[in-house]
């Protein structure tokens, strides 16, 4: 089949070629972008006097008839053809004739791809945004449905201090605000439109740029032609934004999958979010979570993809730049799907308090108590630090906990030890005893839900 | 020795961990932020009545002593107190006694690394954004200073149309307008203040973050204490700002690199910024270009690096975090000295005008002109384009340029052209004749330039 | 539908959780591997005594009709089956009843996807190993066919001394060279039997790991469980191999755009592997060559997603290792593709022997020989250097070539220079004098194509 | 300073440009292998005539003098002299006069640079094969030592089987095992002599490569000259070795964190390879482990790194190239370290067996031999699967172990259950039933444990 830009050419494309530098297989992702794009660019050559009146007629009545085929899965995509751009155009042509043919007046595949995959990624991001204060939110209902269970909070997995659970669940929150912002931001940047940059040079033709910008929803046209083309700014914004949710969820991830070990036993897994085995009869496995987990990794990978191709490319467009669609509807999809599944499955979760409560119970969880009461009674903080250090050995020795320790015994360590220090071994007595900004008190975590409601509702 | 956190511990650190979990070699650089974050921290202990104002005033003395010897190169750092904090507290406790034994009341290194890493990094982001901007004003000046010069614009590295070096120059102007764009909101994301987070759950002890949070110059206290310690993406958007610069960088030195060659030699690289070789007496190389080109890898690997270690990380703080500092380190440092060597370089390189308007001579540069002049005579554009394809093929078979065709052969080919076609065969016809917005004409190139000095002035 | 694992499930599966943890979408790549698999795994388990004669036939009728099926596409793959495995084994026992029911015997998936993936892997390589194979021959036949082609040596994109096309041609081919050998590490280990390792523990029935190893064509069985269900060294090491790959084509590429520039004007690429603009008639681009260079992004995005998921997993299996299949794919296919297309294009290219040649004769590009030339008559090389980098200097000045030098204007340079050093100042010149082993000399090109044809052969 | 190079320029370097492209901050640890290679590259001049004796003589001694310098720390690296090449040339000529000015002939800096690195490489991989041994041994060695040691067996961190301790640490012996053979390979491909290839096209001069291979060690000259220059395959093969040993730590390291804390206590960590808390007085963190794992992601950034500088680099040398030392020597180091640390703190963890041991009295661990043990009964394994299933669903109901069902509950789901199944529902007894090749039973282990060894010592 003979190309549509053959006319310089003797020989046809090998096959070989055809098959490799296709991009129909994935780029008809972008036919309602594409049409839609067309739709704007003709009414704007007819608003300017370069086709007819009778031609814009034509040629909406020829998309809006390729826009119902393909619907309908009716339209025929052919890879010679190489990407969907052609296809359409191709068809319309077929369709309209002389007024299809005129359809590329004043525009490349160079600013018609950037300006389809601008517009595909909008819609995108805003479903992301969307899902992204969907889970937000639940994870918001989920604390406050908790607001009374008690935790250990761990670093480098070790108990360190009680938490409330809907504490330690509104950090995840507060991840997913920056998730949002960042994303709202990449929105912002990729709301602009490079319709009419042509080739890369812009047009000698009488074309507004400020019109198809406006009708297709964009902020306003790019101020630099070569720019328009050769930037790929926006797609890797919404492949970094995608790799930072995925590596929140890949935390909150873990967490489930240690929650849900026969060892922690925080939380059971609903059976419908859970596989079995196929050899172990008894297993119940949190795959949605290790899928998540799993699942980072190609958002990474898709990330360095895009960062790797752009690297050194002179200006301005280069094929190597047709790698920018698979990882960014890769990451997308993925990501999505991320959401929905953890979205989904958290508040069927079931919380084990007791246990939990009952986890704070060893590890000597409140040592650090131990030393701010000290403190509270004058002695030096280091010093403080260095005495419950002290406690904490003994209890090891002794094997006792905190609370186990009798009041003679805890005097020898420090004078000024009393017996109020009793009220705050236990965990409650632990979280109560919290007062600053952002602590783990109910307190805090109740100024942190109504702050996240606030955002939420913006 | 001693550790200052080893009231439990019955058994020394093994030498070889010691070297291994030391951080002192690298995060010393937060000295500055270290006794900066404690001062702050000091003054609220004593605000609050936590410790007395003369123990306020013994540690402000005692900081401003460890100040003056780290400046003086007088400090001795030490590999067994692992990091920057153990060493100045150590330090400031020796010269003062209780006093400094108190400094770390209410207080983690948890909270205190997040708050130096904090403030290290506005300085060091608003330190790029003001380099950014330099390089951004150096190419307008020089597109300012070029206005007139014409040059090949290439797509697929392929001569497509002419165009204003000045326009080329801009794309990478506007690069750099999303590069500031994005380092802004990388700082606003990271003038939070942990302080007081404490390791996770907060202080019994009645701490002001606001205090220290507006001391510090931060915008507002970060509202959840696990999250406060457990949030890394200010680094990670600091890393991704980094990789995005050297991405727009490593272009315009793979442009500069091929420009200096003997093929293109559309500029002369200045001595001072090229370098020899050791066996070839002849060699003059575009070194500097080229290393920011190699550069980048690095970059891009430290972005991987710290996605990596986050991945999958329960809350809150995990010593694998510990590896954030290094990499952050080195993004800014080549990345501020990449931006700096070509803001120097750029106004020395000497543009050869002549041999880059001679290079629009050739590849049938201004084919797309004679399309769109067709399009201006009624052929629609699918059809102008086989028209000229053909006209290109005939040139190459008679090895002749468009604009050496005379007006009978290029009627052959459409009866629509007449002799007004030869003055949009040069390339200053062609360049002329773009009238869309963001074109490469002189009149939108002066547009660009005037819309780019309003924004820097900003 | 029930799941084959669901015994211990009360509630079914949360239809997005289907979507997000199905494989059948990809995996159905195995089914050849999934069926030679349970082969080899039923006529074991039937000369084990574990099923019977009659069942072992059953099976095998079972999975030929299967087979058939599945060839012919009318077989009906199940998302709610989860993976090919499953999807086979139900299908499997809905023909053969109480013997299919049987086939899992002493196995789980854990074992057999690694094998299925393994005996796929090991064909895929093996059409590497040709491939690439097949690139290094057709790289030493043009070397060979153009073996009196002259053309500049680059350093930094510098003309440095002149070459035979032929032996920068080779260069490629010894990086090929290595590429193989690679490849062939990595399928010696990848060729190891997992079938028989269970979940992870082995099993207490009779089973035989090396008749199934054997039966499958594996060197032998895995000699530890756990490992064979939790290794993916063997998916890292292909994917490892396929960057290697793409990283030697995509320079390769890089020159390939470069040479067919109209300022380098080194080839001429053919119509059939080159591609047009939908807006520029002119345009010829080199394509293929673009879209490897491109694609190099996509296989280091696979191995980075790889090497981050496997990163920090416990033993033995998780589900975060379904991750494995899509990356590995995806760069085979791509490096298949971009091989195979490389090597067409190839012999294709018209390499044009005039320019190459005439474009040695800038850039002072024997000024290395005049230095050699007077380290032969007794100067030390740094005094030689430094002398020829002054006559550079004063050619430069003059606007001469150095073969344009008068002996007289030499000689003022060093005393040492007589009229025989004109012999070396051409680019022939240049290349005959050189001796050593390895070198561009004719006698060395031939010498490694003599090396390499032997190494092709074995 | 003038620099060695400088004979065509008229201009010094700019200061920004020397700090920019200095190496010699890094590149200085190159120095003996620097030395080493002029020692055997001054040996062959003067073995072929090309320097006298006496040359050699004063080049030997000159060179053992800077060594001691070097040495002593009395050497003054200079960083206008950019590399350590340039530095030690330029100290060779100040000590020997015209002698030292012949050492640079026939020689470059790229093929130089190149050398020196092979044989810094040589020499640290060597090291890393002795480590990774080492570790290799000590985990043999542990495995041994706890041959009774009963633990559950994983899949997704869900309790799966009863192993025994020695199998699951052979796993990771497996790994290491991969791991040398790897390293080997990247030897073998790395032992090769790029001296002698100058620039990129080799020399007039008559050199003697064999010569110098042999004298430095290597297997054979590289057999292009152009190869040798452009070629870091080397480098990159060390750098992915690397990755592959960091993300086998990483597992090993993930499994220590998680048996030690409070919910798995499998483990007890040795003092001194623990470290505590500023804040926290009762916290004994597994920092080591923490620090492999977090560092992972520094060792796939590295390797990353060079894959992106590498890709598309035209032939031959180009200045990016510099970019590959300071990757592989954190590689390395980083490596390095890790293995010590483990290496050092795996015999000093206690193992808690009883705990261990205990841990397989839950989860239903044993499920999976009650389904083989139908199989053996002549039930079809997929519905023995589905009974066990059942069994287990009704223990979670009932809240009971497996193995305090009564025989009457038991014969309700399957009348082919009798009184020997309980044997097997301990985990001695399941693990005791295992009979496959590679499995967990105690034969299958100590069959590995003298097949490693046999490893080890060849």
């Amino acid at each position: 089949m003979k190309k549509p830009w053959g006319g310089r050419f003797k020989e046809g494309t090998a096959k070989t070629l055809e098959e490799f530098s296709q991009s129909i297989s994935f780029d008809r992702r972008l036919w309602q972008e594409d049409i839609e794009g067309s739709r704007a660019h003709a009414k704007m050559l007819c608003k300017q006097g370069i086709i007819t009146e009778e031609e814009l007629k034509q040629i909406l009545k020829g998309l809006a008839e390729i826009e119902r085929e393909i619907k309908e899965g009716k339209f025929q995509f052919k890879e010679e053809l190489e990407d969907i751009h052609m296809n359409i155009e191709r068809a319309l042509i077929e369709k309209t004739g002389s007024a299809g043919a005129k359809i590329h007046t004043a525009r490349s595949r160079n600013d018609q791809v950037a300006t389809d995959l601008r517009l595909y990624l909008r819609k995108r991001v805003n479903e992301l945004i969307e899902l992204t204060e969907k889970l937000e939110k639940t994870l918001v209902n989920v604390a406050e449905k908790n607001i009374d269970t008690i935790m250990p909070g761990y670093t480098h997995l070790q108990k360190a201090q009680p938490v409330l659970l809907a504490h330690h669940l509104l950090a995840y929150a507060w991840m997913l605000e920056r998730d949002r912002e960042r994303l709202k931001e990449a929105l912002k940047r990729l709301n602009l439109c490079p319709l009419g940059a042509g080739a890369l040079a812009g047009s000698s033709l009488p074309i507004d740029r400020h019109y198809t910008a406006k009708e297709l929803g964009f902020e306003e046209p790019i101020p630099n032609s070569m720019d328009a083309v050769s930037d790929r700014d926006f797609v890797l914004d919404v492949l970094y934004c995608g790799a930072m949710l995925m590596m929140h969820l890949s935390r909150l991830a873990e967490e489930i999958i240690l929650w849900a070990t026969d060892e922690f036993r925080f939380i059971e897994l609903p059976d419908k979010f859970s596989t079995g085995s196929s050899m172990m009869p008894q297993k119940k496995n949190p795959d949605p979570a290790e899928l998540i987990r799993g699942k980072t990794g190609r958002v990474y990978g898709n990330l360095l993809s895009m960062l790797t191709t752009m690297k050194g490319l002179p200006l301005t467009y280069n094929r190597d730049m047709q790698e920018d669609k698979e990882p960014v509807f890769d990451t997308i999809d993925t990501v999505i799907m991320s959401l929905r599944v953890i979205t989904e499955m958290l508040p069927e979760i079931k919380f084990n308090k007791e246990r939990m409560k009952e986890a704070c119970g060893s590890g000597y969880i409140t040592a650090t108590d131990i030393a701010e009461y000290l403190v509270k009674k004058g002695v030096p903080f280091r010093n403080a630090h260095e005495i419950t250090g002290k406690i904490v050995l003994y209890c090891i020795e002794k094997g006792k906990n905190l609370n186990e320790l009798s009041i003679k015994e805890l005097r020898k360590f420090s004078s000024k030890i009393e017996k109020d220090l009793y009220a705050i071994l236990t965990p409650e007595g632990s979280i109560d005893s919290k007062s600053s900004y952002g602590s783990t008190s109910k307190k805090s975590v109740k100024e942190q839900i109504r702050m996240l409601r606030k955002r939420l509702k913006e």
